[in-house]
């Protein structure tokens, strides 16, 4: 059983965080009033605290209350317990580095795959994916391990950016950067633009929102699928 | 004793490889018609023997040869014996991994400090920080350490990019990136624009090039400096 949304973004531009998933979050938390919040990632370094604050200010416009995973003693039974879950975006590295360190890797990967509802956004995505080596963020800490929860058989790559066609800039685009991954590592990543959204139940998992995603496999030329697509037999 | 060229990019736009730097490189390596090249960060996933070549073409316009470490099975006798060295960029956290792995960490640093002529592009210059927490590169290995040489006591960030300000994009801004960085960790970033380099002499550290850098330092606001600055007192 597993029900989640994993999306590439909280916001898009121009809107309020989240609001263009307000639908199908009523729908992911229509059982609970109380979701329990991963705020390891810290956008911008903001505090657990800050970060629980203004996430609470969000979930409040859909009559959902926040309680944060840092501010339990017992983060297995918090895990548990909760009746939906939600991590946030911010820093990858911090984000998987805390999760190890607080022994949080198993119980939240349990807790998904039991089918408690979860929402990622970002790097609360990337770590649904085999490993978080598809990650653009910097390396501002030293994780032990790159492997995250394995929530489906290939990894995310979250505000794909497509190669700008007039660019003078010799650094790596998001292309080149996922090829020398596939040179090393077999499982495909799935580029979601911001807008994009993946919807996992149970078994299916289809591309949601108005975007198309790029699906790239090793040794395969990368192809685009439309929304509605399904991804359950990617792997 | 140092004597250094830390580039952001082997390549500027419209332009051959290295050739922004011919009259600086001529004047580096004005005592060696060899150099040892370091081919461990592979560009696209190219194998060491496809980079050897290929640089060894770049090279050989300006009249030198190019061995590269991989074709040792004594690789600190290599370094120790080199009159010239010049580690490629490509993907950062491979060319870490192979430096630790080959033991390359250590005899490396002490062939750049006892003043054998070093160029560095992009990761080649990344590895002369502190550490490579800094990178834009993905994590498609895990390395047993993210220290790097420490050539001198700050960090790069090469291929800096300005952020744009129309953009739509929510991902996180290179500046932001480094903001993160800063909260967890205290020495300074030099954002080096394509085009820039650092030149490195006994105890002088100069910006060169025509562009400005833009210099991050832990709990103040990124400055600009000119080039011809000095960073020898950055730490």
């Amino acid at each position: 059983m597993r029900n989640c949304i994993i999306a590439s973004t909280s916001t898009l531009y121009g809107s309020e965080p989240l609001e263009y998933l307000k639908e199908a979050l009523t729908d992911l938390y229509s059982d609970t009033e109380e979701i329990l919040f991963i705020p390891y990632a810290r956008p911008g370094g903001i505090s657990h605290d800050e970060y629980t604050i203004g996430v609470n200010n969000i979930f409040k416009k859909i009559n959902k209350r926040i309680v944060s995973i840092h501010m339990f003693s017992d983060t297995n039974e918090a895990l548990k317990s909760a009746k939906g879950i939600f991590t946030g975006g911010g820093n990858t590295f911090l984000l998987v580095d805390q999760l190890y360190r607080n022994n949080v890797i198993k119980p939240l990967t349990e807790a998904i795959q039991s089918g408690t509802p979860y929402l990622g956004t970002s790097a609360g995505s990337n770590i649904c994916g085999l490993t978080m080596q598809t990650t653009n963020d910097m390396p501002i800490v030293h994780p032990p391990s790159l492997k995250t929860l394995g929530i489906f058989p290939f990894n995310i790559n979250a505000h794909y950016l497509d190669p700008d066609p007039n660019s003078t800039h010799k650094g790596e685009t998001r292309e080149t950067r996922i090829k020398e991954f596939h040179n090393l590592n077999p499982q495909p990543v799935v580029g979601l633009r911001e807008g994009s959204w993946l919807r996992v139940k149970n078994n299916d998992i289809t591309l949601e929102g108005n975007l198309k995603a790029r699906v790239f496999e090793q040794n395969k030329t990368p192809y685009e699928i439309t929304s509605g697509s399904s991804l359950s037999e990617l792997n």
